[in-house]
């Protein structure tokens, strides 16, 4: 056990010799940086190497559960897990609605299609506020960082997968 | 038939020799770990054995169906039955709505996908009280573990599974 | 055409020889009593023969489909068709929703896959009392037995399959 | 180009030697006897024989997908494409709404499993004037059978899978 | 890096050789015209040439995931990545919400089935004036043609596929 976040105690993780995928939207940069940041500096701190973590970037969230089946898929990524990285916001139509719906439904059917984890990085906001909250900006007294919590939650099932090796049928 | 609860007869399970996964989020421990006792006491009471109990954490409720996954798709953990424990609590953003509902739709794929039964423990409360009152906490005069009832749906499900085999085809 | 039912003809059916699986949930007894009362009625009116009715209990509607799909890949059910029955009434939480949700896409899905008709027998209602006018119980006026429905449908799509033989490619 | 519909140029089509299987729920006949009806009569002025047209009812629109696979899998029926006509209108219950909600998953997944087209022409309405007006009947001022914008949907796309052949891999 | 919208510095794309497709709705011209201009703009500003876009068009926004996947299941097209273009406007009955979700999700299977980037070019809007301002059109001060940026989104995901080779399994 390690650091504690809100009273809830954290495994320690040894991420040594993982190759970790992290797909990031465009938009929102602000957010999208700050959780990008967080996440790989929890990759790093669980023992993850600079040169294990494969970034690419897309346009927008809808893109995320492509641009993490391409890294899940190749040969050179070689990726043991994906964190997908987003931030939605509520907009006049009703384009966040069902983006944020097809994005974690896609991302899902990864996590059970590919049998490696994919983080849902992607936050979905009323507000750039509530936005900036959850990437560890702004004035908000209770902020935090969730990208944290992506990069080692990515590095947690990942090693799950390692102890209960898939059976070969 | 057994115990009656809420007027609705029980039948007697016989749960001798069944391996049952538990996967549990971290988040919101005193919710989950009162379940987690409820669940492995109906299990035990069922005459599932401890050593046929294979636990296993994971940071939070969306990451349930990729660790039932696991599993169910291991060669050691050996699984019967796998019982998904998380507790989501509504927030101020839109996180819970898009979670809640690939959570729920995950592990019905499961189910469906793989032929085991896994059991959907995830409450999805719009308090903390109706959390706690469904853990069988707090001072509601309704409050009932439903840890318990899961815990007895897994031997159910994975008794008929063995009652119908698959036909090999 | 046979029996009217708000001005609707409905075909007379023979369903000698089909099997028909019932998978009924335990809880909501009074409703789903009526309801498995009312569909096994119109199975046998419909020529289908008692002991080619196969029926099992599950805990709760979430369990539904994961039943339908044993009794569907079982050489010893050799069910044509499966009729499933359950009652989900709005509480407190947003259980409701979300269960709901994932049983009618489960059973959608079961239908797909299977090649074999499976009636979605779900009641999704916001008070007992519509539950029970819909299963031919209470004091409404316009209360009427679904089940009769559910089981003259899954006679009329398992025939329907009959006369259109899916090719062998 | 041909007629045109609220200023929109529509294509002439050549539906010559195509089958196309019908299929309609038994429910709100009104409705779907006029749809229907507009639906036939587009297909014959696009050209598709009377005896290359299929149809099949089944109870309710929850069905419609079912009895689609069924079509879309015989080799009897051989048909090209399927039109789907339902008509679902809120009641008091939250039947509609997830009944709504997997009818047009369900179509969806045809049209990807299949490589042929499933036209959704399931009518969901708040109230039966709505249906009416959307069915050609009724007093509404903007009344428009919709039955055959889908009649010539279904030929449309047909013709589109002809243009571009699926490659045998 | 290229030009900026709204302060996000934009990739500079080279899709010589690239092959795309447009599946476009014929409801709403002024809308969808207006959006493939500036989607075919932005294509052969990347360098894709006028005669490497297959475009191909549907009757309304349902239709567009199949035939995306005609395309993509097409020797004969080649297409490397398609962009869907349609317009969705908020009715009287709840055929938007329906239509809506099963296309957004129509499309995210498409992206992870094929393997090949499919672009979500959907506006889903609740006044004619939203979706116009969503095409570069009307009075609005902050109208963006998001076509514009759906073709660049095509290119960026084609290339990315081509930066990351499948792995033959």
């Amino acid at each position: 056990m390690a650091t504690a976040h809100k009273g809830v105690e954290l495994p320690t993780l040894n991420g040594r010799g993982l190759r970790i995928g992290i797909v990031r939207a465009r938009w929102n940069p602000t957010v999208i940086d700050a959780l990008n940041a967080g996440c790989r500096a929890a990759l790093l701190e669980s023992g993850v190497a600079e040169s294990d973590i494969v970034e690419v970037m897309v346009p927008g969230s809808y893109e995320l559960p492509f641009a993490a089946s391409v890294l899940l898929n190749s040969a050179d990524a070689k990726v043991d897990a994906v964190v997908c990285l987003g931030c939605l916001i509520k907009g006049e139509t009703m384009h966040f609605e069902y983006i944020c719906e097809a994005v974690t439904q896609g991302i899902m059917r990864l996590n059970l299609d590919s049998g490696k984890p994919v983080m849902f990085g992607v936050l979905a906001c009323l507000t750039m506020d509530q936005a900036l909250a959850r990437a560890g900006l702004g004035d908000s007294p209770s902020k935090h960082n969730h990208g944290i919590d992506w990069g080692k939650g990515a590095v947690e099932m990942a090693l799950l997968r390692t102890q209960f090796p898939r059976s070969s049928k």
